[in-house]
């Protein structure tokens, strides 16, 4: 026990550390990864609206973003004492201005831009939510379009429409314009389920006016009865009953968020957030006890596109081959979560700034949570071999750390997940919720229906169409160090022939290590297989190359003609696995400028250049991919469909890197005393 | 509000109503499908050894269990009121009797033998505990093998011997065996790291003696240094850190468990369990809240078999092909879980009784756990496309019900979960955990390996084994009745070439009923197609036929070439996807007789027959495989590897089961006032 001179010490060393606590927190010193603040996106908007006064510009800010600094300034800032590097704050935007694509990098520090390029090639950036806003109420002030209601004996003041990104179907010239599909919100508020169809509506964005518009035939809109999905419109009997759990931690959460980095267990990284790629992962770390070091994972994880094709090929549908990331944002259309609902009552919640079409800041409040999962097991073995010892039980709870975020592009939400092992695995899972996309037919049963109506009759008059998800995740995994491998492990089968053995067959395995990018294009399941991103120039004490290995869920392939539009720009799904060579420009795998894209900058155009990736700073890209028959339990809501992957320490760790962790501490719920 | 009057009658009623379920209870009502109690398992006991007096014969329990009734005999008794039919409990019994294997049928309630069969085939039955715990003890007082150990400086008393299976490479002859590894104990409990390798020794089972001894040569025994896994073992530094949660569940569990009978939000089904197939559970029907009834899913579903061939053709390894649940019995090999680490501590336990070798029951405590996992989104959707109608975001919390066991077959643990969620889905999951079998080499680095060890040096002189991991599920669904139909509907790409669409391609289905058993053999993965077992008697309102959709995760196919032995005896993996019609026979997909089988009562074997399957009553077989290239990782202790499938219902239901489902009420941790 200290004397009392040393507790006096002690507490002079304890409020010294803390007033540095406060005084770095006074700096607002900010991690270079950190997303724009509030203010910064403030500053952006001023710096361009000086160059480009609004009095006599048309400007759209339809990205603004971290200009993230190249690696090696960041390696250099992460291990270097605080304050000694300075990475110079820049932010990327993208704008539209009077009718031209501009990309601007602005010195967030000295408030000037630093270039302004004009963007010439294909493609239009991200639709921003305000014109997207703007061009659904064009219809309802549109003359052609309020008789076509009229017509359908429909109250256009229960009309409300959406905009679709137009895609790309060899047409020589493209304009900014989305195409609008309108729905009854008459008696529900599930709009996706009643649709009014044939009707053709195109929006110039520039002039923001329709500049197309056809009526070409007359459906029923789909009934409104059991669409709504909300807890006020339903009618008792509710279930089935679903009992509650209170939750209490102790100790506290597991976890430290400081800023926008955490530190839970032995990992470290930092949630980063973007407009377009949503929650951001990088610099992820683990911490090896024996080695005594935090060893380097991953640079940077995110979802780079959803690549959503519809498979119908009629007038009404053809073009609905959606990329939500680049198109639409998956960090433009992330969600608040709600409490106790999207996640669990212990869960702690960051919120976001996003910028709006006029460049101002936008709270969006709950956009991340993160949370300590338990209930499964980290490892355990019960020895029954030893006559001698009895009862020899081990058994090791596990926690994991979940950093979830909801994209809600539209009718489907989804979930994203990055879940955190001790062990050393990261588990990013995606799962699917929200609503289909319904195309009204005549047949209110499946006898009527005579001809392939693309989808499945998930309810009368309502076929939910056919189509696919193909995530694809960007992972700049950087395995113990920077330059790295991709290596191909196949098993194959080997045949006794000299009878050497009672056996007659044994299967082994043949490492490939992939030279150049094409070596390394895989489609999972073709052939069995590990694959594994290993650092060649680190070791394991007994020779192993340090690695981690992909264990990928189910695949998808995707079942469209190379030849066609939609899969020309989503060229990144032909293969389950890619690796490329780190190069600060290839970050969206559908391309820059997905809107109206013709193909021309996505990883599979990139990756023809074939270069080497032995022993260089790579990054893996891999596709996790749903092809969606949909179901009636997927009307009017659609429980949750769930799929991932892992990313498994191989030959990372001398030995299991968890066999020196404890069980938490039992604790036991305590009844109040009366 | 009632009068006292009327209060008074209800108290009345409440009181009677309560007496009628003492009632039964005091009646001891069992389900026809509940495992042998302990008092049954005497009764056999009994009743054999009345017949077979122990004084003249030898005799051992190979297997005792529930003879269980014929599915129309359990569908009458389901749907008649409680007394009215009466099904005798029977037990099914392998016995050796003086050598010869004897299947016995038991009346237990008449104490009565109806039958007693010699089986005269191939294979052999299930080891029983007790044989391989006396084989394990012959080589400690067996000269040769003292010499051996003696030769090699070891001490005897550290010495540990362990059975495995041998197998069957063309024998034409085939007695009771088991070969015996024997590894030292000395400094570790973690036996399955310090083999002494080159020892070749043969225990004859009947004659329980060694009838064969080799010392081939001498090899190092790998090190004990950090192979134990025993927190009283380990040093400091601990870690990483982890934080506890206190858990209460305020309105208690959200199940009930009568007997073996559960019943859980919208789910009731029976969990048994037997001494080879372990966990079992029956009669799982869902009740639909539209319909106002329950409607059965799985009559049945449990682990069939399970496949673990190695991948080392020497004379050590070879052999090793198990069969872990037909050889050593996935109930005889479940063991107790821990309270708060294996479940949470929210978990309920049920015990069960097995049997030893002399037909006495014990009792295993813990062997079953079930609890509720929290933590999931049942499903959600935040609409932000209709402009007066703010903050729109709807979100159920998913509480799902698992039920876990583990079985420890030597050094592996399989933690075998079932989970079922309210919106109808089942989800069965294996993780693997425990303890890699080591080869021990001359090698301490990668670097002198020259030649295929067949494994990873995972530690010095420590080769892990490459393995499989087969799993195979026996899933009796009855989807909404008994006769079912296996429907697999193929996505095939369909080319545009009329101009009728500006898109060159699509996706459509194609379903194709299965006539035979022969249309049901799938390798998932080799084309993109939905698996779905249908009611074609059952349609929805719009006209679907009711069904449930087989969602695999990542699959694995066997590599051993199909003439090879152990693949004949374990051709059950050739496919994913099997579909038979249901067959009270058919239960074991490696045969009845798997220690030594020849491969002529599988699966496979069966399905020749090419039986008709349409509009029957049919059994899903599901093989869930891992190849393992074991890592460092996995060394000494494997981390969980988990893998597993989901049976989704898909058009069951006429829409989404659980739109009127609330989440759990909101429940605060309340601190204690001081």
């Amino acid at each position: 026990m200290p004397s009392s001179m040393n507790l006096m010490l002690l507490l002079l060393l304890l409020s010294f550390l803390s007033f540095q606590a406060v005084h770095s927190s006074s700096l607002q010193f900010q991690h270079p990864l950190d997303p724009l603040t509030k203010q910064e996106i403030t500053t952006v908007q001023t710096v361009v609206q000086r160059k480009y006064p609004t009095s006599n510009n048309t400007l759209t800010f339809n990205y603004i973003g971290l200009h993230d600094p190249d690696k090696p300034s960041l390696l250099k800032w992460e291990h270097s004492k605080p304050g000694t590097v300075n990475i110079p704050r820049k932010s990327f935007v993208i704008a539209i201005i009077n009718k031209q694509t501009h990309e601007i990098v602005i010195d967030l520090t000295l408030k000037l831009i630093l270039s302004d390029n004009i963007h010439t090639g294909h493609g239009f950036p991200t639709l921003s939510v305000e014109e997207q806003n703007d061009a659904i109420l064009l219809p309802l002030s549109y003359k052609p379009f309020k008789d076509s209601i009229k017509k359908r004996g429909l109250n256009l003041s229960e009309v409300v429409c959406a905009t679709f990104s137009v895609g790309w179907y060899g047409e020589a010239n493209s304009k900014r314009a989305v195409k609008l599909d309108c729905f009854m919100k008459e008696s529900t508020v599930n709009i996706y389920v009643r649709p009014i169809s044939e009707l053709y509506i195109l929006v110039d964005l520039d002039l923001m006016k329709i500049i197309e518009y056809h009526d070409r035939a007359i459906h029923p809109v789909p009934t409104a009865d059991n669409t709504d999905y909300r807890l006020s419109n339903q009618k008792p009997p509710f279930g089935p009953k679903q009992h509650s759990l209170a939750t209490h931690q102790p100790q506290g959460p597991g976890f430290q968020i400081n800023g926008h980095s955490i530190s839970w267990a032995n990992w470290k990284f930092h949630i980063g957030f973007d407009s377009r790629a949503g929650v951001v992962l990088s610099t992820a770390s683990i911490y090896d006890l024996e080695k005594h070091k935090s060893r380097r994972v991953m640079y940077r994880g995110y979802i780079s596109e959803l690549f959503v094709p519809y498979q119908d090929p009629s007038e009404d549908w053809y073009f609905k081959t959606f990329f939500d990331a680049g198109e639409f944002g998956f960090g433009l259309s992330t969600v608040s979560m709600k409490p106790n609902r999207d996640c669990p009552s212990h869960a702690q919640f960051l919120d976001v700034f996003l910028h709006t079409g006029d460049g101002s800041p936008s709270l969006l409040e709950n956009a991340i949570c993160v949370f300590e999962k338990y209930g499964d097991i980290m490892w355990r073995h019960t020895e029954t071999g030893i006559p001698d010892v009895t009862e020899l039980l081990e058994s090791r709870t596990e926690v994991n750390l979940v950093v979830r975020s909801v994209v809600t592009v539209g009718n489907y939400d989804n979930i994203i997940d990055w879940e955190f092992k001790a062990s050393g695995s990261i588990k990013p899972s995606i799962a699917l919720t929200g609503i289909l996309e319904i195309k009204p037919v005549d047949a209110k049963h499946k006898s009527e229906i005579k001809k392939d109506e693309h989808g499945t009759l998930v309810s009368a008059n309502s076929v939910g169409v056919y189509h696919d998800h193909f995530y694809i995740y960007h992972l700049d995994l950087d395995i113990d160090g920077v330059d790295n491998s991709f290596e191909q492990t196949n098993l194959k089968t080997v045949r006794v022939t000299d009878g050497s053995s009672k056996r007659k067959s044994y299967w082994t395995v043949e490492t490939k290590t992939a030279n150049t990018e094409s070596d390394a294009k895989i489609s999972i399941g073709m052939a069995p297989a590990e694959l594994a991103i290993v650092n060649p120039n680190k070791k394991t004490a007994v020779g192993n190359q340090v690695g981690y290995r992909l264990i990928s869920g189910a695949t998808a392939h995707p079942l469209l003609t190379e030849d066609d539009y939609p899969q020309i720009r989503g060229a990144f799904t032909n293969h389950n696995v890619w690796v490329t060579p780190y190069n600060r420009s290839e970050k969206w795998a559908g391309g820059l400028y997905v809107d109206q894209s013709r193909g021309e900058d996505t990883l599979a155009v990139w990756t023809q250049k074939n270069r080497n990736i032995k022993n260089k700073d790579i990054v893996l890209w891999h596709v996790v991919g749903i092809h969606h028959v949909p179901a009636q339990e997927d009307f009017p809501m659609m429980p949750l469909l769930s799929t991932g992957f892992e990313l498994r320490p191989t030959n990372f760790f001398d030995r299991n890197p968890v066999l020196k962790t404890l069980s938490p501490n039992d604790v036991a719920w305590r009844e109040c005393p009366k």
